[in-house]
């Protein structure tokens, strides 16, 4: 088993320790209520009810989505993550109490489906393609690995090696053994995580299994429908890759279907390549993230450009308005660059975790932690969104809760476990891949390094670094320095540093004392961004970046019709903290151009419009519509 | 009654006559092979077998669309019009069975439908909101009032006199009758014209019984729906705007709802408005003819911008790409526009015909006559066509016919009757609306004068007249004078002439001799046209324009990427007529900026990429699409 280090992170940053709070005090209680069924004027979850039903301990029916077990096990992973950060006895208590429920719950052959359980008991493994049995499992074992990780507690991991021993029997090679797999990929990352702590090699090749499996003719999904008798029905453009069973796994070059599916796919099939040292499998990850980063990412980091089927589409098919862009597929991009970043430390990957965090996830989430968007679109015209039925899932303000409700559990627990993307080792090396303040210890040549981290990110680019080795020892440490980046200054000990940057990572080699300083300057200028010319939806259209935050104009800022305003490409664009605006962010002024109209005329000769210099405000993208409805535009005209 | 001018007229165009020819030799013929079930391929259209059926001369099942009749009552309709133009004996006998194929479909006390005829006998007049009774109805009163006055046959109106009879006596203000109307305006109109042939008053009163009781409450809507055992369902929005019955039509300011549903309404409206001298309803028109065209207007005529309910959305929600501009709409605009200028002589009115027959119908139809488009997009980018599902409506290149087969049918009509655009006579002034090759006799202060039209329109802006009345006389014709014209020049007998120009005529006011021949130059320049700064969908781009015709760029010509283009504005854009493209169109040439890009990132600095110049090439919008799949923008950006 390769090692992927266990280092404990403690996160101390400003930026992200508000958002901690926000998940601790906020979202984790919110939630909680909303599984118990006592949030008003919510749609019950009935979550926690379906789970008393099929442990026997009421009677009733199963409500909800088939998958509505995940909800639960994303909300104890979350929960976890948090104990880890924020240590809360009573909240353990609660969650060892749903825990055990969860357990009373496990039918005996190691089956856990509360749907399947109480509805369809004679059914299970029939429609993998639609039901998310394993996907649901998956999350349980996510959360089971969180837990154990974060309490030294087994329950749920004892269950979830039942439930993943019960599942490695009834799918396989074997005659009597089913080659299937789910509709919605998840176990096969989630297996990977319990192979890690329980050293279980059965659970690596199952994981192998599902991913090898996937695609191959005949279609399981076809098989499996003719076994229901029913009709094989590919209902997203008449083909399987909504659910990327398509082609085999390997042969995809393009990423396609349900986006979510796809990423959490595809960070699966990265941790197996770098497991199973397959070369083959971490091109075929290679090529898909090239796809993706190059061709069907928003600048945001967001994912997954089409409602239907909430989906990839094509290349450099990227409309703003019409986007989906689901904060759950964000979210699974970080897993994925994640995974793509231990196979190889390149600082592209972790450029795009910097990208989505500040930006295309943490849209997700209302400033107050009460309020989530499931859709984050890059420009927003509200009368359209309320008068275009294309644009319905385009919503202008963040939502309560959601009957789907993926999304807002999926950024508590990628917010409470933030810490886990800040470092790793490889190859006795340790690298810094992001500058979030924190604490941790990391194993160099079996030599314990303390690293304390300080960092003024996402709103200047001051960090700094105690490093402190248990005995001087001489070994490498590397940080990265961002896509977005001009230029860098290090200092150890006060003394300047000239470093090598390879693949985006400033390595530093040096013999490291106790208490090593050292500070990293990374100047953040205001980027004025330009897309690839194929990208048509932003056209002679700029967004403004300043460190990894992407802006907005928002119309409280600067009045309607933010389509007639055109900023200047060639000015200097000022940024001040402003401790007034949206809890305190670095907000970005500048010159614009505003055209006006002298007739009511829609179609008329130059002469006929006048444009005048106005000021333009723009605020970080991800803390879009907190300050009520109105026009919001990422990519704006240049004049 | 307000005479409303009878007057031949004889099409001579270069333009116009190739489409009339298209018209007899290709969608006529088509269209009879297609209302037979005798194309190969294409879905049968069962409606002349519903027919037969009906009558009690074959056996079998209705099939097709509630509003199947429809399509053959417009086959006739055009077939009138073409006979006039081109007369023709066999198609004339052809069309004289089919007529009495209907008679012997007719059922004694009148009605005429075969879906209820074959289908449903005992359900006549249960389901108004969607089962189309009364538009069907309408077609075949316009179909007869047709081919009574090309023909002088009276089989089709004495069977629609009969149908508009019964109608009376169901529908009314009376205890025992209907206080109901079609969901599909289209009758409304079409008594009108019945109205004027037959001089029955009663059906003038019929058709504004519809206008007056459409949107009252209680809802007729919701009262069928009642009466069928229904909940009322207002399936569009939560709405009745879909029919445009959600409130009572003299209230209505804002175009809502199915697009051709809506200016069929209004036309009957501002039919009405004329003949019944009522201002209130003029008003409304007024209202709702400023917001169409100031606010809900394609720059092709199209209307229409949504896909879901082919519907208006909100004012200034023009999308190029998902534009649902139906070639139904656009044609229902110009009957609209038509009875607006019947009302008023304003050059605006005539302006939006010039500009629907230039563009935004005739886009509809292949070249060869043979394909048609349903929507009218002005941008298209085949790949987005091709992979996302909200632009499933959206298609790169005609089809052959469709299941809802209206807009075929339609554009032949409008075709076959162009004619009819050309003159008008108001107040005994003599009007010239359109520059379009012709004879006609007009009849001013009882004097018979004839007029012969020269024009080379739209490809150049001379046209000459001869005018040729009894005897000499004094009096006035008046000429318009297109929007887009910035000048204009006019002489009779070779003696330059000043006019008075009044809301867009050029009112000539003289002693008319025998063979006056009246010259009138426009100069046509190419117009580089700007959107109104709240139509956000064109911002920062401009569309070429030249005289009524309004172009666009292909990929054929111009590469792929077109996004990546940019035209100056402050270019002569050059012209020339070239007989080897499109079957011989005017283009436009010019220069732009295209660019490219460095390095394959999505998102870069300035420098990252580089602009060249390069030549571009325009071709008029109506003959997009005629030399294969492609990119096709109406507005591009400007440099």
């Amino acid at each position: 088993m390769k090692v992927q280090q266990k280092h404990d992170v403690k996160v101390t940053d400003l930026f992200w320790s508000r958002y901690i709070d926000l998940v601790k005090e906020k979202v984790i209680p919110y939630q909680w209520e909303a599984l118990n069924d006592r949030v008003e004027g919510a749609a019950p979850s009935h979550a926690i009810k379906n789970f008393k039903i099929a442990a026997g301990e009421e009677t009733g029916e199963f409500h909800g989505f088939v998958f509505q077990d995940s909800d639960l096990a994303k909300w104890i992973e979350a929960v976890a993550y948090i104990l880890k950060e924020r240590p809360d006895p009573e909240l353990e208590a609660t969650c060892d109490d749903v825990i055990a429920l969860v357990k009373r719950a496990q039918q005996p052959d190691g089956y856990l489906n509360t749907y399947y359980t109480i509805k369809e008991p004679n059914k299970r493994w029939t429609n993998l393609r639609d039901n998310h049995e394993l996907y649901v499992g998956g999350h349980f074992i996510e959360a089971a690995v969180a837990y154990f990780e974060a309490t030294g507690k087994r329950q749920l991991l004892d269950v979830m090696c039942r439930f993943a021993d019960y599942v490695d029997s009834v799918f396989g090679y074997g005659e009597d053994q089913l080659r299937g797999y789910d509709g919605h990929q998840e176990i096969e990352l989630a297996l990977l995580k319990l192979y890690r702590v329980t050293k279980e090699e059965r659970y690596l090749r199952l994981s192998q299994f599902f991913i090898d499996i996937r695609g191959e003719e005949p279609h399981f999904f076809d098989q499996e429908a003719v076994n229901r008798g029913e009709k094989p029905h590919r209902w997203y453009r008449n083909s399987y890759s909504y659910s990327q069973s398509h082609k085999p796994v390997r042969e995809q070059e393009v990423a396609a279907g349900h986006s979510v599916r796809a990423v959490y796919m595809y960070t699966a099939m990265a941790d197996l390549a770098n497991e199973l040292d397959d070369d083959g499998l971490k091109k075929t990850c290679e090529t898909l993230w090239k796809n993706v980063t190059e061709k069907q990412m928003y600048i945001t980091a967001g994912i997954g450009s089409a409602e239907f089927g909430e989906s990839f589409t094509s290349d450099y098919d990227l409309p703003n308005d019409l986007a989906y862009t689901e904060t759950c597929a964000s979210i699974g991009l970080v897993f994925w660059a994640k995974k793509m970043l231990e196979l190889e430390p390149k600082g592209s990957y972790a450029d795009v975790i910097e990208r989505a965090i500040y930006n295309g996830t943490i849209s997700g989430i209302e400033l107050d932690g009460t309020k989530f968007f499931y859709v984050n679109p890059l420009e927003v015209w509200p009368n359209q969104a309320a008068h275009r039925h294309d644009y319905k899932h385009v919503k202008s303000e963040r939502q309560p809760w959601f009957g789907c409700a993926c999304c807002p559990p999926n950024i508590a627990r990628m917010i409470a476990s933030i810490g886990q993307y800040v470092y790793s080792v490889k190859d006795q090396i340790g690298f810094v891949h992001l500058y979030i303040g924190s604490q941790t210890t990391l194993e160099l040549d079996e030599q314990k390094v303390r690293i304390q981290q300080e960092s003024e990110f996402p709103w200047h680019g001051s960090v700094s670094f105690k490093i402190d080795p248990e005995h001087s020892f001489s070994g490498t440490l590397a940080f990265r320095i961002p896509g977005w980046a001009h230029t860098f200054n290090m200092s150890i000990n006060g003394e300047e540093l000239s470093t090598q940057l390879v693949d985006g990572y400033a390595y530093v080699t040096r013999t490291w004392e106790k208490a090593d300083e050292l500070k990293l300057s990374i100047p953040m200028d205001v980027n004025i961004l330009h897309p690839h010319p194929k990208l048509r939806a932003n056209a002679g259209k700029v967004a403004l970046q300043r460190g990894p935050v992407v802006y907005c104009l928002e119309e409280v800022d600067n009045s309607a019709g933010l389509s007639s305003l055109a900023i200047k490409d060639d000015q200097v664009i000022e940024h001040s903290f402003d401790q007034s605006t949206l809890g305190g962010v670095v907000v970005l002024k500048g010159k614009a151009r505003r055209t006006e109209n002298l007739t009511n005329a829609l179609y008329v000769s130059n002469n006929e419009l006048v444009t005048k210099e106005v000021d333009f405000k723009a605020i970080p993208y991800y803390a879009w519509a907190n300050r009520g409805i109105g026009e919001m535009a990422v990519w704006n005209r240049k004049a």
